[in-house]
């Protein structure tokens, strides 16, 4: 009779995150979004787990290795690898919000050019644009985003700190970090890579009318 | 003996039609023409029916199932789907000509940020191009056309009567929407591809005129 | 014993130049240096015969059949099609040069761009670039490129008498047409491919500098 | 009794180094870095050879034979190959860095137009950007970077001698040369091509910054 340390979590549900993680990050990766092994990817596992990518790796080439489980408090759980210090950015949205299923962290240069151009402002103002209609909740058009724009530091505690504040004053779907890049997220994979397309598409047609001159 | 409820229409065309329409929406997806599950693409079945994307679905992974048929006022047949809100501006244009065989309309940056600039002029006029010859009808440069821009609007009614006093006034093959995108037809798929093809290039090459300065 | 009539060229080879261009013109297509079944292709078959591309035809999609022989008069041989109208441009080329293999003509948005910014001096000075020696005959970044732009016109006589002129007074491996594109040639394939990546990466660099400012 | 010369270089390791060169510079290739057959590639295959790309070669589609030894004066050993002009480039970095692997010299678009622009200043700092983590020894993005840009000489005895004075003043991961493109390098080819996608990134911004404005 073996003795058998009982995992925490499932490791088939695991395994399924695992190839869902892969998949998609590989078809970001091949956009540019996650260059020089940047970015981070993470699907909630249970109500006390999440699946997310280890630091460091190419995200073009991701293997179930690559994947790790943490705690809600973005401590290692079941093989002993150091989590991203950005962990806590994934893990705080889990435990706030029960239904959010799916975090995405991506460095495409039109969110570090945009957080660079923003900064001053604290937001990206979006507005007059149908696709403001892919972000969950909105039926139309006529209305406006704002897409706040924090100060990057190394400290995480400080950055989830403000994403906290920010989070209690509006219900929101992504934030940039200056110089850094973007946060968006989801009740699953499909609606998390939904919003992170808006948002992309978005600050990519504000940075070409701001070259090109206010429309008139 | 079975009793067996006939199909309005042919089910063999339709599922020709529904694989042409994900060949071919795969290609422009891949293009980024159709970020966060927007833009929809259609088919003319028959002269009284259409086959049409159904909406929110991902473009760059569209199964059969996500293509359904409607009838030209814009009504589900068949399967107890819910059409597009902007299936109306789809089938207005096979019920006025019954020639069009096929309407795309897609969601590029270049369309997006085009509509917003021109979006007060009503209209971008493209002018001095070869590829003006790629709009059937067109045998020389020499000439000019202009793409109207209309006012966004989450009532296609009001769309579509922009659309049909516009086509009452010229021939057209296409027309953007402020903030929104384009819309392209023709009488095949292959045609409706080409003239999207010209109207984002020329579309891009007037924004990078725009951005360089005018030629001289 | 049969009557067969004797083709005047080689069908093997023909065979063998067909599976050049369609390869080769497939990746430039996918570059999105071909839009809406625009530019056109050739290559040398013998001192008396062009390989050229059919006009009209989906530059992506290419099979054999849409590749036709000409003569260096630009006139079908063999199968009764209409050669494309520039199919001229191609020609006296092959007929000027014996060494010539291979004559590219696309339309990117880049030499489009740069043909409408550059019309009025009539040359795009290429100069203080590496990418000058892929241009064969120059073994140094120290020396300048003069890229022609013509004026744009659907008679072929003029632009091709305008080409002579110029091919009177320099060696030349390219011209852009005002509104249209770029016509590169070479020896090889290979070479032809060289000199097109050169023409499109440095009126490229050019039309960036233009945007960034003069460098100082 | 046979008679073998031996190899002054082991040939598997040789042949493992040519498949990841081959592979690697496939994907740069398509990402456009290597235009009209420019560029070259190396890996250190010993204490005292190398393994380089021979000059001339479509990056896109190398083999095994288009990579050939050098020894660290950047001679050829073992075929009777002429190497690239610039492999002494390649070589002072193995030669002065016993743990230097790899290094990547690339023309891309961004590449050539940062180099023009900033060859007045001689350098581009790079400055407040997390990525600047990417570079191995940087653990924060609260610090500078400065790209040194040197003229462009086809006597690559005086540009070595440049770039051994630069590293004599400072740890250094890759420099531009005016009107030409970028060396990056590292201790592997994953690390490399991390500093090489850092630049490429980081220089793609600053442009974008300064076409934008000063953010503000």
């Amino acid at each position: 009779m073996t003795t058998q340390q009982k995992l925490p979590y499932d490791p088939a549900a695991l395994r399924k995150r695992a190839e869902s993680i892969i998949a998609n990050v590989r078809e970001l990766s091949q956009l540019g979004w996650t260059p020089a092994t940047s970015s981070n990817f993470s699907l909630r596992l249970d109500d006390a787990h999440a699946a997310i990518t280890v630091s460091g790796r190419d995200k073009g080439r991701l293997v179930e290795d690559d994947i790790m489980v943490v705690d809600l408090d973005g401590r290692a759980v079941g093989r002993p690898l150091r989590p991203s210090a950005e962990t806590l950015l994934h893990t705080q949205l889990y435990r706030r919000f029960p239904d959010i299923g799916c975090v995405l962290h991506t460095h495409s240069r039109v969110q570090t050019v945009a957080s660079r151009l923003y900064a001053g402002q604290g937001r990206v103002r979006l507005e007059g644009y149908e696709l403001l209609k892919a972000f969950e909740g909105n039926a139309t058009h006529e209305t406006a985003l704002d897409v706040p724009v924090l100060a990057n530091t190394q400290d995480m505690n400080v950055l989830a700190a403000q994403v906290d504040a920010l989070l209690d004053r509006q219900p929101l779907w992504g934030y940039l970090i200056d110089g850094h890049g973007l946060y968006a997220w989801g009740r699953s994979m499909a609606e998390a890579r939904r919003h992170l397309e808006a948002f992309e598409f978005l600050l990519g047609c504000e940075l070409d009318l701001r070259r090109l001159g206010t429309p008139g």
